[in-house]
């Protein structure tokens, strides 16, 4: 794990976040994307050398409308940047740890990415990503 | 708002997690830390320019006592490092935002810190934090 690629905060509306974490941060989205296969809207800070990615469904079967509909908006998930996402996934899943799809998909911001399950790690949902080159 | 400084992930047992988070960053925690006065026994591993703190409670009336009991296991809160902690507290009161409390106190890790309330924050916990020189 090479750092804190980014953290992503489930909200109702981007609209409204964008605002806040703007002011918060003093410092405006450098980025707006939708992943439609991930079911987001998502929009981007940059802080140091990492992001914060705010999350928006995009439909009600999205992961964010249910993470929301059960514990409301907040921190979804931490994202480490990895060399290579198919040597750490192979790393992790030797010593036991399980991914929820151990095959990486395409996520927002030009990466590959994949998520660890949270039951074996502390209720921390922890994404793992590769920039595409 | 510099970086991230820390994400502080509340757990049950240090003991514990400190090897499950050992083995998913493949580097070890670098420091241990009580901070009685926050109810917390800390446990930092070094990712990039950023930190995880795991958090274990030391009393049933620490903050992550509360947190796990309600929550369970879970990311607790991100840190943002700040060049003048005061003034960002006076910028962000201005702009209409609450802190729990707006008078910084002593952290882990040489630190001032204080806490943005979650009620405007979309249910991220936010600390402020500068490094005491």
């Amino acid at each position: 794990m090479l750092k804190i690629e980014h953290i992503g905060i489930a909200v109702k509306s981007i609209a409204d976040s964008d605002k806040l974490f703007s002011l918060i941060f003093n410092n405006n989205s450098y980025k707006k994307e939708t992943v439609e296969s991930q079911g987001v809207f998502t929009s981007f800070f940059q802080l140091g050398e990492s992001k914060i990615e705010l999350l928006e469904a995009t439909n009600p079967e999205s992961p964010i409308s249910k993470f929301i509909e059960k514990r409301g908006e907040g921190i979804h998930h931490i994202a480490f940047e990895v060399e290579d996402i198919n040597n750490e996934i192979e790393r992790l899943k030797l010593a036991g740890l399980q991914f929820i799809s151990d095959i990486p998909s395409r996520g927002a911001d030009n990466k590959m990415i994949c998520f660890l399950h949270p039951k074996n790690t502390n209720g921390v949902l922890i994404e793992l990503c590769q920039e595409i080159k």
